[in-house]
């Protein structure tokens, strides 16, 4: 799993001249190595640090806490991986996950004194600072310590095949809870409702736990762009904007829908339809070759142009292993697009404390075009005659 | 809020001789200030480090991207404290954090050339590594670096009234998941079918998204002490383990059940009198002056002569701002229990594959024994005559 990553970080690295190198982000580690902890409750309690992914010019060696290493199981069966574990939950002594930690990383860039790295690499806002200094006193004693942050970040825009797999069955789930937000939306439910209501379809469809975001705010709130599910009650005629990303496998999908308890008004019609026609506009200009902030300008302007306030946010972005990064597609993007790279587009217009429309698609750029990744369906019913 | 935990802390600092101090985890974040950002999707995608907490030896100033300055407004109201945000996201340039927060820290730690602190403490363990660099280049150029990683955790310990009516609160939420979790376990569904109408009962009770541990596993899992839920069915007979934790307002519950699909054969009553009486024992051991280790040692010895083998866990532990912290109650833990303290007791009896029972309540040290925080119905249909 996940060779070519590790293939293409490694020679991006050879290349700049680093000779060993330490990630901790778990955007890092996920893509390198198939890996991925999971995250609704937050980190691992029981863990010293988040887990380690170090390269040592030629493999990668993952390391974590004990109760992690079943799930990273396969990464030890990789030729060119490995996994060392360390000590986090005990009954017989105080839970010292640090000590145990810095005993096995001690072990590890001891064993062989020979090993004298000349520049090595580390994801310097990820690694804990015990561990850098662990790091430099063993290791990279005599080393200069290079901050390669975000360094992969580019080489991620490109998705392979195993990643459109993961991609793809992301973008299912985000579909079934679509639909089930859509049948749950009507007056008298709250924001809470419809949420709980695609969260249960998607974990159901899922067989288990599936972390999930972004948005379900009602028309109403005054920050009425994005935000968690509240206690909101639906109105009859109240727009709700449900943003939903899943992270199955450690990868994200993204996709928005509006939905109205009972009927839209007229207004309501119209922005749906500048919407639509906006996102469409931007499917039609979704090619190889073309540079991001082009379609960013041409969906802006197609709403100013339709005489309504331009949303202040992204007109799209890259998802993979986060549900935000390159290419992003904004004013200042000079990014091309290239196949392989899978886009969100998500036009919107605003009217904060009133209502609001925003649809959003996922987009696979091809050889020649780009194919639609997200099904949910962001229709409205015709207007009655 | 939590004016009280930032005195006893400002106390032990100077105590120890630390002048300044940075904190990084979550956990000493939350208690000193009572911030909590949400966790459920991980951290804030746009945030170049976790929430940052820096004592200068009188005041506590809050660094966090701008995305959480609003759920952190209410620390920017205390006497002694500020809240400092720093730029995330922006679409008129690359989104480049780390750069806002070494601007922010720069100007905030070189803005008294006076102040030179001798030792500063810092939790190594959760600090960011370029931001312990920064550190040093800075405000602390001339100091000794401290590790004080988990030298908040003794003085968590003891609850305050303000921190009691938090977890309060999320004992209340643990109950109502229990009770939809009790009615939901029939032959049929799956563990996350339980496991979803606990959920869905838990958030549609507290109005929002509450995120929520630990275990729902089916009793013929090889692993069946613990687990997440997965699409295991339930067959007539079966035991299925529920552990659920709330986390609201920082703060976390705990609570364990063991419910049937269908009728309980004559072992599984067994387990369930025996698993019963050992907590029903330990609750009776909960005052002021028992030391951790003697309530374990009681519970083991009450279920060995039994005829059971001994659960491989702790017998119990508390709960604050983590869901396991101090007092531990192993066999090795010489801590003696306080008025102020919350404690679980959670004894089990597992026959891996097949069968097993855990019961699990919360308990507060009382001035004079203790008061159950867990209401949540445990019991067993009497069996028929």
């Amino acid at each position: 799993m996940h060779e070519e990553q590790r293939q293409r970080a490694s020679e991006l690295l050879h290349e700049q001249g680093i000779d060993a190198a330490l990630f901790a982000s778990s955007a890092s580690i996920t893509w390198l190595t198939g890996f991925a902890p999971p995250v609704q409750t937050g980190p691992n309690p029981f863990a010293a640090a988040p887990p380690l992914l170090w390269w040592d010019g030629d493999r990668f060696t993952l390391i974590i806490v004990d109760a992690l290493a079943g799930l990273a199981a396969p990464f030890a069966e990789e030729a060119d991986g490995a996994v060392v574990a360390y000590r986090g939950y005990t009954i017989d002594a105080p839970i010292d996950s640090p000590s145990h930690l810095r005993k096995v990383l001690r072990h590890f860039w001891s064993h062989s004194p020979a090993f004298k790295p000349a520049r090595v690499g580390v994801e310097s806002w990820a690694l804990p600072a015990a561990v850098g200094g662990l790091l430099t006193a063993t290791a990279a004693s005599s080393s200069e310590w290079v901050s390669i942050d975000n360094w992969l970040a580019p080489l991620r825009m490109i998705k392979i095949s195993e990643e459109l797999a993961k991609l793809r069955e992301n973008f299912r789930l985000t579909d079934i809870g679509h639909a089930a937000a859509r049948r749950a939306t009507f007056a008298g439910v709250r924001e809470i409702d419809v949420w709980l209501a695609a969260k249960t379809a998607v974990e159901a469809a899922a067989g288990g736990r599936v972390p999930m975001g972004n948005d379900c705010v009602v028309g109403y709130r005054a920050e009425n762009i994005g935000g968690w599910p509240l206690d909101h009650l639906l109105r009859p005629g109240d727009s709700l904007i449900v943003d939903l990303s899943t992270i199955r496998y450690g990868y994200w999908s993204d996709s928005c829908a509006t939905y109205i308890a009972g009927e839209p008004d007229a207004r309501q019609r119209q922005l749906h339809r500048v919407v639509s026609d906006a996102l469409a506009l931007g499917a039609s200009l979704l090619r190889p070759g073309v540079v991001a902030n082009e379609i960013d300008r041409r969906l802006r302007q197609y709403i100013a142009n339709a005489g309504y306030p331009v949303y202040p946010h992204h007109t799209g972005h890259g998802v993979g292993v986060t549900g935000h990064e390159a290419p992003r597609l904004t004013p200042y993007s000079r990014e091309i697009l290239l196949p392989g790279m899978v886009i969100m587009l998500e036009p919107g217009i605003y009217f904060p404390g009133e209502t609001g429309v925003r649809l959003e698609d996922a987009f696979l750029i091809t050889e020649t075009g780009a194919e639609q990744l997200t099904t949910h369906d962001k229709s409205w019913p015709p207007a009655a005659a």
